[in-house]
């Protein structure tokens, strides 16, 4: 280094590229960002960007929210970390799993923090295979899925992420089993309806646990809504079909909130908006509004009496993470869940879905975009080489990819996931910069379509 | 709740407590805590406690450093939060990335960020399967670790971690394999000199090699000295005797520098002190003081090319959290590496261990004490009922949480582990609270000694 470095040069010298398409940055070079203002971020060039991913679904508050900035930094003059190991925590890890247990859809329930979504279900499937082996049922340690679920990248809950991509790393691990994705407009065989298609769904959770034998199966977990996979709603009445089934074998339903947690799909949480009560909560994000890395479990009122049974049996639940129930974490997640929900952030999701939504609709006139699916602020549109037969467009074209390289050179952001579009912006976003994501993201749909098509 | 209820009562009813003696807080209540000052911590009841623990280690610059919450408040106020996915990332991790391979005992290298140390020894895994598989070798997934090791607690680095309690979840995953745990006083065979018994660890780890086929075997993990294990120092030569070994079978080599790491044993890095150059670096808890949860893997030259060049052939490494990278995790990084190394605190650790063993071995003339261990502000004492034979005390005793919750009534924090006392406290101990550690310690041994012995 006797040389002075541009950014990009250095970015390039010093990092392994987590989740980055090498020829795009080898070619366009890395984006590096000082700031934001409002849903923008800034790059070292004076760029500016409007976010229409919250960077990654979590700054729902955008990257300058003053009230959020002054309850880190009050926490950091106060008391800037502990652990909660021992018996001992800090008295805003108390008052977070207080409120995080009243905020949930659990009369009663028991808290216990990670620092990531990837933390919170491994530490879930951990505590499924220690609550089963202390009931007696040491076998009990398959974990149900379903293709195209994200549920992180540590190595067991990159087991239960449905995503081709793990095999470059072996993995799925033995024992984590994948379902349909429930998603009609890709899965559903000719001549089916929905209804069809989600009773087969339920036949087939049902023929797997019998084939399976339910006294093997830990767990059954599942997004509200698939986030990473591509923004997928369930099918109509899919958890109603999968619930009782669940129920019928004594499986614990875990719902992945990670990203519909928080208002994200038009309630706090995607298991509201999809009319159902799972046995736990699995909460990151959101939960902080992305100003500090934290997970969570939320028990419900039966897993927290058994799971604290078997932990009284043998004295001590040897599990944690340093800082787990971080001071300044729970001091912003408790701003976070105030804002969100009180200060009109969750209301303006409400408010401008049907917005979103008829913008959606307009630009899937295009008749190379095949579907337009989602719900309150997280949506997606696919692009299709010809939509009445759902063809999609030759891999090598890397037809999403270069509509989002188009919107960022047009300075929008958004997330190519397979052949999709990915629309996730922050819930302060106004009218009329939901107005400037559309005309952005048309523009690019126009100039990419015209050279593929 | 229609009643108000008292700190230790709400903690009780939301927490599922982790790491936690059950018996003990049943007893005695949790300790919530709400401020520091210097290496003391604060509770609801305006209890003031010596943390001879840092926290979980982490804590060095103790809990209410000036200089680190201005960076914390500065950080949150300019860019309180992004990803480094998709090529984007903000200029703090461009900076930290630059600065960790700098402080490195690497000449250049690649960082990739994480939450924990959990997350960064779970990641090296995957990065090592992943390499393994690009370069032919699929089957090379076995893990080599140590008895008493401890590298987190994802399914994989509990996998790793080498204690009994991980029985409790069916843990150790299958091929994760643990030698023998370089403690010469413990694990030294009658008549063995250290020499003797570091040559005979040597074979045993190329006798498994040999066993299970070298080209089985993904890797190999070490803490430079073992820390939540009880602070095992490694026997002498042992590391010298080991890497040969390792790189003769071209098994890569990992030091866990999480708690070693930035000066608690002395220097920069424990392999410093210890004389060896690994293959990569696992850091985390003093990487931000503990100010923020953070991991980084620091892969040095071989492994970045190796690794690096597996990732180009699938043009993406499909891997990453949501806060890798966050800004505010690296402003903090880069003040808390300038504080601990240019600030006097890792001088203050080089100049006050003397003194620390010279108080050790005072408190080890003790009858109980069976030894005294440790290097720079990492310590232990461990209890025994017989000295001469090295007889613990009977375990239903429960010898050093008897002392550990003797020293919190006396206004001290350390920690019990197996039948050893832990001492580590924040890098800015003054000799007098030094004292104070000593005289509220040895209070304690003397009480309890007098119950039990």
């Amino acid at each position: 280094m006797t040389q002075p470095q541009s950014w990009e040069a250095r970015a390039d010298e010093y990092s392994l590229y987590g989740f980055t398409d090498l020829p795009s940055v080898q070619k366009r070079g890395a984006v590096v960002l000082t700031h934001g203002e409002g849903p923008y971020v800034v790059d070292v060039n004076g760029r500016r960007y409007l976010d229409a991913n919250s960077g990654l679904w979590n700054m729902v508050a955008g990257f300058d929210h003053k009230g959020l900035a002054e309850a880190a930094k009050a926490q950091y003059d106060r008391f800037p970390g502990y652990h909660a190991f021992f018996g001992r925590m800090s008295d805003q890890t108390v008052m977070l799993s207080e409120k995080l247990v009243e905020v949930s859809p659990f009369a009663r329930g028991k808290v216990f923090y990670t620092n990531s979504g990837s933390e919170a279900n491994d530490t879930m499937v951990k505590m499924l295979w220690f609550l089963h082996a202390s009931e007696g049922k040491p076998q009990r340690r398959k974990i149900l899925t379903r293709w195209n679920a994200y549920h992180g990248v540590t190595a067991v809950s990159a087991s239960m992420t449905g995503k081709p991509y793990n095999e470059v790393f072996g993995l799925p691990l033995p024992g984590f089993i994948h379902l349909t994705c429930p998603h009609f407009w890709r899965y559903g065989e000719a001549g089916e309806t929905e209804e069809q298609f989600t009773a087969r769904l339920a036949r087939e959770l049902e023929e797997v646990i019998q084939r399976e034998g339910a006294d093997t199966i830990a767990g059954f977990f599942a997004e509200p809504v698939q986030g990473a996979g591509g923004v997928i709603p369930p099918s109509a009445g899919y958890f109603q079909a999968v619930l009782p089934i669940l129920k019928k074998y004594d499986i614990p339903m875990i719902a992945d909130e990670v990203i519909t947690g928080f208002g994200r799909t038009g309630h706090t949480w995607g298991n509201q908006t999809y009319d159902f009560v799972p046995d736990a909560i699995i909460s990151s994000k959101n939960l902080t509004a992305g100003l500090f890395p934290m997970g969570a479990v939320i028990l419900g009122p039966e897993l927290a009496d058994r799971v604290q049974a078997a932990v009284e049996k043998i004295e001590e639940f040897p599990h944690g993470f340093t800082a787990s129930g971080h001071p300044v974490g729970c001091a912003i997640a408790l701003k976070a869940i105030d804002v969100v929900m009180n200060e009109g952030l969750a209301q303006n999701v409400v408010d401008l879905a049907p917005r979103f939504e008829a913008g959606l609709k307009r630009l899937a006139q295009n008749p190379n975009i095949g579907e337009y699916r989602g719900v309150g602020f997280m949506w997606a549109l696919e692009a299709v080489r010809d939509k009445a037969s759902k063809t999609p467009f030759e891999g090598h074209l890397s037809v999403s990819e270069r509509i989002a390289n188009t919107c960022t050179d047009l300075g929008l952001i958004c997330r190519p996931l397979g052949q999709s579009i990915v629309l996730c912006p922050p819930f302060i976003l106004t009218e009329a910069q939901m107005d400037e994501m559309f005309d952005k993201l048309e523009q690019a749909l126009t100039r990419v379509f015209a050279e593929v098509a």
